[in-house]
């Protein structure tokens, strides 16, 4: 399994830092990705590298796509590469987990309309006007999205996150024994 | 499931909180206990509130003891009363987890003589002074002990600490199901 982080600088320190330990422990391989490769950091000042440029990714790369909050969003909302790469996960249905302004990033890409989802308090505002409905919980789970509003919301971010892996995880294994026994 | 955090103003900010949020990802009760109760700050500026003043631990009400790095080890390590927790997990085979300096308490608390352990590098002089054997690895397991150097290894400190949680759960499910067949 590999997943994808989209950041850039300013990032909420442990809403890029849990999820990314926590999908190393389960074995994931994780790549993130910022607007240029390098180092990018957060607001408390941990630094991170990015291994990839936005334009670099191949989103059917990856089993999941996980967007971190903090200022980093409103550095990446209006890209291209980033809105590009958000619309292939939607179209996929392949796990998209966002986080406090995380969801700014799929509002700028349009992929909330009609969909169920949470953020934080600050930006419930352009959520609801991007035709989602906002639901103030500490996770939302919406088909393949995965919602929440702040920090101290990451553990139950991170259980249905890594349900959604499970699910996907067990998919791929029952396809390929399907494929085995044709 | 109980845990416990024992750590001080200027704790290493991802080894508490990361390990936090883990375990109440998996439904595990964490209290945060320190010198005194109320607010701590991390080295990078995040707080968070013990619940507990280190007197008050009763330590026979947790299943398993976190012990995260930075600098606030050392404000602990003297610490009559962290000693007494500390001794109380090894005597009773629970479940104990140390990270970066974290382990610099284990060896005032006595406990690591014969005990292959790791630690923050500059640590390991004291950790092999203390009796222990020193491994430069990211995790080493012996016994109920989980011992971790830094922050990059938190994805391996973890999946071995919450194993050691699982199989305590499983431990205790079997005994009360002994109990009832009684």
């Amino acid at each position: 399994m590999k997943a994808l982080i989209i950041s850039a600088d300013r990032f909420e320190d442990t809403e890029l830092l849990v999820p990314y330990y926590r999908l190393r422990e389960d074995g994931v391989d994780v790549d993130i990705a910022a607007l240029a490769r390098g180092p990018i950091t957060g607001k408390r000042g941990y630094e991170v590298t990015a291994n990839l440029g936005v334009e670099e990714v191949r989103p059917q790369d990856y089993d999941a796509l996980v967007l971190p909050g903090g200022q980093a969003p409103a550095a990446l909302r209006d890209n291209r590469g980033v809105q590009e790469i958000v619309r292939y996960f939607f179209e996929a249905g392949k796990p998209v987990a966002a986080i406090c302004h995380g969801p700014q990033i799929l509002i700028s890409a349009g992929v909330l309309k009609g969909r169920t989802a949470t953020c934080y308090r600050s930006v419930a505002g352009e959520l609801k006007a991007a035709g989602a409905y906002y639901k103030d919980a500490e996770v939302v789970v919406d088909g393949n999205l995965v919602t929440s509003r702040q920090p101290s919301d990451l553990p139950v971010f991170l259980r249905e996150t890594m349900k959604q892996l499970r699910a996907a995880r067990a998919a791929a294994s029952a396809a390929a024994n399907f494929d085995l026994a044709l």
